[in-house]
């Protein structure tokens, strides 16, 4: 177990956002990290965090934060570890350039995702990615990347059974929360008795990132899984929660027992850690027919855990089932800052944050 | 074309609850058919609808209505056509009673759609089938069926394709509005900010009835499509339109092209009948990526017509696209008059209501 | 009656924004005006309105205004009647700079609504306030306004009691919807499950606009109504129809049923003109206890009446009750519109449109 | 300070609504209390009650607690304490029943109100009304009561102003969220893009109980407090928080920022107690324009505090300002565990709990 003297001092990049806010409302308090530097764009920098941000969570704001003045993303920075929230119009160079400096980037951005030696990282799911990071050549510092909150549920659903049963197809359709389109971004005019079916790139990364995720790290290069998605996307009008309506194929039939067993007993290397992030299980199956529900379990340990739930034969593929998954926290800011846990534990002498 | 001395008398079953509700809605000002029967269960029967309904339509209840004394279902009926939007627990019987006293019930119930003599009628999918009511045995009666409102915008919508390309599985997921549940239905704190993955016996039907409804009348016999339908249903909280995420593989696999042309070009033997209800075109195909969304297009044609979008190719089968249709309007009420228009333009004379 | 030969040409300013959609969809088929220019920002100028517009209506966008090329709000026009949904932060300069070129401009916009010779109009209400724009010196053009959208529905309740019994004290909280703030205005995960309680410059509006509208003109200034109005504004997840509840308190106080009365036999001195968007009745009062409610009433009359309810005792001022309008039909576009007809019927030939 | 030895061993009174759901999340870990009975209706008395409630809320149904048998009303309970959440239309005598049985009834039903020896408490505002229960004479039992839910809010936030500067009228209009209606309580197609303004028996309520609660116990007698309240209720699309705007007329007119000190220095005698269910602050100011918000406030101090708002000149009365509180916590259940903690605190070896 991780036993350390003081916290880890990090920074949070795009801080002003609603994946910013939601990393400062789930790092306060964490027993690990505290927050000593916010960085946000030009219009922002220069001012107190209370007064520029728009504050969207359900808990107050913590005062500390409120009193902090914005960095620019050109200013030097004492923070080692670095969660970046940036758009992904910005993401690509101001990442790198932190990692060059230096710094240790835990991204939610997209950006990187896909480059050849970064981890795009679900603790639970593939761990061992972690290890590209030291491939890297980003000077002295490190990018690790978490999935689209889109996939992240779904995949970690999936991973016990591509362990178990392989997996050779998956047809998903997804019903998505407004939050995950960011502040403001979905008028309420449009949404309201409503649902858009259409998320822009969102189908493109969930038929690619779980071929990454669910693949190996062979030392020198990511080898996808070969599994074959195809994956609808709509926006429906709830806060947080995503829910989504998955068929699957395998490569070998289990029976219906077979895979809710596969849920319910599903362990993970990385407890051996007791990262404070960690769920106390990272999945749930709930046999009543009409859960999992974005409002009942999305905050599931914290938000943290993937509930699953109608599991029953697909008469055109093998099995279908329902995943939730809590989108701006086990599919973004929570998720990232597992992967910061994780790194922390396993590399944290070697990465030079311990 | 139909020319008629005067308005047929028509009675609604059922005539308090939601589909009763849009069945006065919409016959009301009809160019064909008067209401001249209400009916209803022993509680409001007696009573002036005006009373006892909870009239929940964005139009105001028609005056004369408001005065008509709700009958009971023991009563003697004039009207030889009667709509029925009874509750399932209760329409078998009620409507084979009304069948057997000469009456033809035109029923949006589920419990008459696979009896082997009774149509399940779209009339641009499947007119023809009408033919069936000839051979059933209620006494002097017939009754008439029209599909379940998940099930109607989605076959209207496979049916030029059927007939192009020949269609062998289709996967669907749906996202479908309140107002299908009826009322009271839905408790506003189970679907506020929430969906609710599950729908009682909805996948059953959407995997069984587009096979009859895509199939043939052979003149003694109905003879199923050999379609193999898996199914996903979803409630979200939309008042009125349902709209489904569809992925198909074909006998023939098209080009896109030759699928939006299917659509574009599609027309219905019904068109020589200029039935009052039924739409200038059954199917719009939108180009634009974010289109179908139920608010915005759920009441195009009336509610009559059915919108596709987002035709895009499918890796795991061929294509997939996204449907939506009303559900109280095209999926429910104003399906069934559409089948009693059609009913009155080929056989008004021979089943003498006219 | 008024008999046009031509239906009278007019252009809409701001024409690509949500109440500029709304005049749009308005005027379409309208029997006395057709569209033939439409303005927009330097963005939009240039392109087709089909291309640029985000078309949020629930009838599709006409064929014929898609194809129209924007103009730039620098360019000459020739329609003489100009529809104003411009912005406030640039409606005074353009609205008057058009009146100097000539045109008359009917505007929703806020700036003008104060100026000491332009009315500010709701024809039930103060029909003979439409003389003031002769007094006017903006070259030969005109400037004529209507109020605030939560303004109006409130005022016309007002108007039949202000006449009777003499007002001196108006409370009034609204619940207003989402489209009085236009697009993309309040983004979804500011009011789903919530309400805000507070809207910029509304109160003020409130307090205000009343008394010039049940005040006088006298042929050289208006004269303002004595009422003392406390106004509370609130947003709720509405998406068309402001619900207010409102407290009076009389010079004479009268009893209910004479209230009721004055509401049930109002008429205006409009209705000899026969004012295509006149709605039948203006005021409609609803004796259930559960009415009027924004969805069910909002549309009354094309969305040009008004609804009041729940009228009662209040142990503060003397009675209480709710009223409910469209505030983007009655409060916006169609008010403005109705304000056109006026002018056309009254002072058509004068003002050189007929 | 209170020390237990054990904790009290409590039951609940109609314990499968969505109230005694909220007194069963609630009393879960209490410090104090243990839940050892449970009391439903008929239908339910004999199952576990796991098996038949239809669980509601936000965190998972305690084990324990799914698994005991609920009783019925007739059986005799060994706990002194008991919880109602009893629907009106029984509460009464089943309440009188167990007090004469010996047990202390903490009831949330309206019933006992204003019965003239049953204090009506909220512990912040009238902790001397305790008193009242040595007065009564329902055998060895007590029988104390909390607010509905409109009023515990807005009395909380009157508390302070009455106590230096006295009142003398409040007009409040309140837009209250659905789960003051109970389960399944307000269909959802009554809701969706909609508010109600009307909500039975409400107003009442909110016009009687302020006076009670900021009156005297004279020992002996309830004497009212002289305020003269006028009520206007809605119904609003939110789950949880019911907001009000109130305005206000005092016997001596503070400034703005009195009112403001009043609020922030607010203390109360129950603080010396340590009762866990208090908040920190049971009144929070805020003086940004747009809060407070259901969605953003509601949970504050666990949804034990009040928030208040936007105070502003009102040109009828003196003031007006918003106030929110969370309707089922403080409003309900969460209201009447902090009732019966002060029962414990003050009084629990005389009433033989401790």
């Amino acid at each position: 177990m991780v036993e350390l003297k003081n916290k880890i001092p990090v920074g949070v990049l795009g801080a002003t956002g609603s994946v910013g806010q939601k990393f400062i409302q789930l790092l306060n308090q964490h027993p690990w990290f505290s927050i000593i530097e916010l960085v946000a764009s030009e219009q922002s920098a220069g001012h107190s965090y209370g007064q520029v941000v728009n504050w969207l969570q359900d808990s107050p704001m913590p005062e500390e934060i409120a009193k902090k003045i914005i960095l620019n993303s050109e200013q030097t920075l004492n923070a080692k570890i670095l969660f970046s929230a940036l758009d992904a119009s910005v993401a690509e160079e101001i990442e790198q350039s932190y990692a060059r400096a230096g710094h240790i980037v835990i991204s939610n951005a997209r950006n990187h995702r896909f480059h050849p030696q970064v981890p795009l990282l679900i603790p639970e799911v593939n761990a061992e990615h972690l290890d590209a990071i030291f491939s890297q050549s980003f000077g002295q510092g490190h990018i690790i990347t978490n999935p689209n909150c889109s996939t992240t549920g779904m995949v970690l659903a999936l991973k016990p059974l591509q362990d178990r049963f392989g997996i050779k197809k998956v047809q998903v359709v997804t019903m998505q929360a407004l939050s995950g389109a960011g502040f403001p971004g979905v008028s309420s005019l449009q949404i309201m008795d409503n649902v858009i079916p259409f998320i822009k790139n969102e189908e493109e990364k969930m038929e690619t990132e779980p071929r990454k995720l669910l693949g190996q790290w062979t030392g020198t290069e990511f080898r996808e899984a070969d599994i074959t998605i195809s994956a609808s996307c709509n926006r429906v009008p709830v806060i947080d929660g995503h829910l989504e309506s998955v068929s699957l194929e395998f490569e070998n039939k289990p029976t219906m027992e077979e895979i809710i067993d596969a849920w319910q007993t599903f362990t993970s290397d990385i407890q051996q850690y007791g990262l404070p992030s960690a769920p106390g299980r990272a999945i749930y199956y709930f046999e009543q027919p009409h859960l999992p529900q974005p409002r009942l379990q999305r905050n599931l340990e914290g938000g943290m855990a993937v509930s699953v739930g109608r599991l029953r034969p697909c008469s055109v593929l093998h099995y279908k089932f329902h995943v939730l998954s809590h989108n701006t926290i086990r599919g973004a800011a929570g998720g990232a800052i597992l992967n910061a846990e994780l790194l922390v534990a396993k590399y944290g002498k070697k990465v030079g944050v311990m």
